[in-house]
């Protein structure tokens, strides 16, 4: 359906044999989080059965205020392995601090970067020199262009395996909490051969809009989406309204595999 | 597909017949200016064939700098009298002067107001005065609220017919023209019943970036899309580097309707 | 104190007598909407004490909602006539419809185009043929670039005195009305020989930011101000939270001149 | 000139016996890097024979590309150390990894935190352990809430002399590397008692503009002023086009303090 990029060749990276940006959609999702062990098993085995492949889930969380909850630590990487055991889930989670690279990365499949630390680069050389993927959220004011440049950090410590993650920017607008730039998504397949997720719940901050925007963002031709899902949003430690219930994010799942469908029938 | 919203009623707008907010996806389609009779009658009768239901195309342009083709004015509206007459198109075009609402509405089937007027309150009490449809396209950096305030003013001077058209805002990004919005376009279906359309053209202002943005304005729920198409777009007076070939889109034809096909499929 | 620039003229606008742009800070001040004589004759007679040289006042008013007050029109055109007789100050209102330009010309002595008009060029257009200077206010996310080319609309058109106001810029930043650009006052100062005036009014949208605002838009070099006062703030139709009482009027006005007798001491 | 506010207490960062927040303006000047050692002097004496107090020049650098200067490091602060003895001026110097803090801590006198570092809570924990000032550059697209909150994860770990530093925001606007937002500072001043500065070299990127933004700065209330300045930018290794040469920076010593004394007048 697209034409031939023949200079720009799609690198796929490798998670445990989960192949992304290899042409199957890839799904990382679960709660904002990890908050207590049964929690987390319950989002996990949600999300596992609706057809996600990796587990999402904050052990370490960079929050705006000092008196917000700044997550469970070391304990929560150990519930994090547990619920990887428990389901084959792979797990993305983030790391903040260089001290932490190796502490996060003897659990994780993915090492996340977040958006707050896109610029972090004493972070990026070293996530860069470790042989895990790392997923590179997008700056909240960050332009392609910088975005791109901040990855070169990794790439050039010599890891290769960068999935950059649009999860919306900071606008005038504020009806939502940020503006799900999906243009970004296109553009980018067509500037790089990094593959490309798409993380419509910070995208929006609104559950009702999780769904739309990830039939969009696919439609777009994201690689695959970072979704929040938590089994009692109404009590999540963080992000409650824009985590999806489990069959809420079920019918999200049937919803973005017609549309994948929809661009893969000649 | 979607939750029955019981607050809000759908309100369709009716153009000679074609339903826009109705179900049907309506595609507005044609050059950027009216620049002279053969390549208008040629790229009429190419986004005809192809399915669009409207024929696009200024006869008053606003343009940033006075030294910019302004548009051939009454000539301009006489051609695209002519195209509508040869194809049976409906025509949409701008009208930028309240002394010009009459003579334009004379021709069009829909008004469009522009994205630099769209807080032109005069404008719009007079457009609200007609009985015309009106296409009313976001302001640069205007919020959602300040979008649906702008259509109040057509709506309070007695003309329900309303149509929304999400073109992009203005951010801190510039590697693209602007920054769609698609958020806006699921957000709008919540908080109101006019239809809304999207028109990737100026929203990215970049022609392989039409389709597959094309392809997400669909996903994410919109009743319908206004693209620039121009039989050559090296030669067009203005908007060249956005607009699609013929061929190119009756391609992005074909991919919007297998999405829409997706999104009803039970 | 600045270095010669040898390439671009200043440019000096005449009003009655009044030089904008003459080396003399020239304010204007007054309430946002003309509401009736008395208050209108009271806030007259406190800016012109203070010092101001020119009465700012809306007869027709921008609104973003149809249902807020839109201004008394004709008569609010006629207690400005009285207000210049009564004080000898000059009148500078907005004017919005290519219909009124005529109808407003006959009072005002400089036209006000508005933030949400700055790009409707047949506007533009309108005013450029008049003999009256035109104060053209930055629209809310105008680069200088555009504002300036807006600009040459007027001066296109047969009309060399437009005076440009900063008024703020629409980003991301929420704690405040607008964000109030002063380093486009300095760069306009290196690429135009126009006047350029400043409304901390709206700039900031906060009472108590408006006198430090205006002492630092001296400070970058500006020629001017304009203030909004009124005699009860607590009680205007519009812009009550920005709106400076007499007293804290004059206390500003001994403020700003101290700055601007710093910049020119030797 | 300032109405007594009885709430916010402000608060006096002391470096040295030099008082920050206490009512003399107080700059830092100097390089962007530290390059070489006789640079560096010649820029630490031109910058104390002007009046500047601080001096500032980056040993680590957070640069956007990977393949851009990252600055001398260790060998950086070594010379820091040697301008400090050799002129008696303070030390403030960047720190971007939380395993650098006590290397950094050991020759600056003030710590900076910049923009792409404001929300790294790792980094921001870690310097609030230190009894060193630290000086908070305001993130790219931070808000002032959030920046006070970044300011609140210091003081939270018992470190209570945070400088919050203006540097520019990122907005629509490209005629500038950044648009400083000089309505922030005066906000603060009622907001937070803490010491407020601004940086015009980034601010604006343009040397032409430094000392009018300067002005204007102390006009709006700053407690100081962060100043590029190289013997040579021509050759400067970064931010060449906004760094003053030694005789500017001169002349624009002697405009901020006449501005000054403007607004003590009584």
């Amino acid at each position: 359906m697209e034409a031939i990029k023949t200079e720009i060749v799609q690198h796929v990276v490798n998670v445990n044999g989960l192949q992304i940006g290899g042409g199957e959609l890839v799904v990382m999702a679960g709660p904002c989080a990890v908050e207590d062990e049964e929690t987390l098993l319950a989002a996990a085995g949600a999300v596992k059965e609706a057809g996600a492949q990796v587990l999402r889930g904050g052990a370490y969380k960079p929050r705006t205020s000092p008196k917000a909850f700044q997550g469970l630590g070391q304990a929560g990487l150990e519930m994090l392995a547990k619920a990887a055991k428990a389901t084959g889930l792979a797990i993305v989670t983030e790391v903040m601090d260089t001290r932490n690279v190796d502490e996060v990365a003897a659990v994780a499949d993915i090492l996340q970067v977040g958006s707050r630390n896109m610029q972090n680069t004493a972070l990026l050389k070293e996530v860069g020199k470790t042989n895990k993927p790392v997923l590179l959220k997008r700056g909240m004011s960050s332009t392609v262009e910088e975005w791109l440049l901040a990855a070169e950090y990794i790439l050039d410590a010599g890891n290769p395996d960068v999935i950059l993650c649009e999860r919306g920017i900071r606008t005038f607008e504020t009806a939502l909490r940020n503006t799900l730039d999906l243009s970004a998504v296109s553009l980018l397949k067509e500037l790089s051969g990094l593959p490309v997720v798409v993380d419509p719940s910070h995208g929006t901050g609104k559950r009702s809009l999780v769904a739309p925007m990830s039939r969009a963002a696919v439609a777009a031709g994201a690689d695959g989406l970072v979704i929040e899902v938590h089994p009692n949003p109404e009590k999540a430690s963080c992000d409650g309204p824009q985590s999806l219930t489990p069959p809420e994010f079920a019918g999200l799942m049937g919803q973005v595999r017609r549309v994948r469908e929809a661009l893969t029938v000649n």
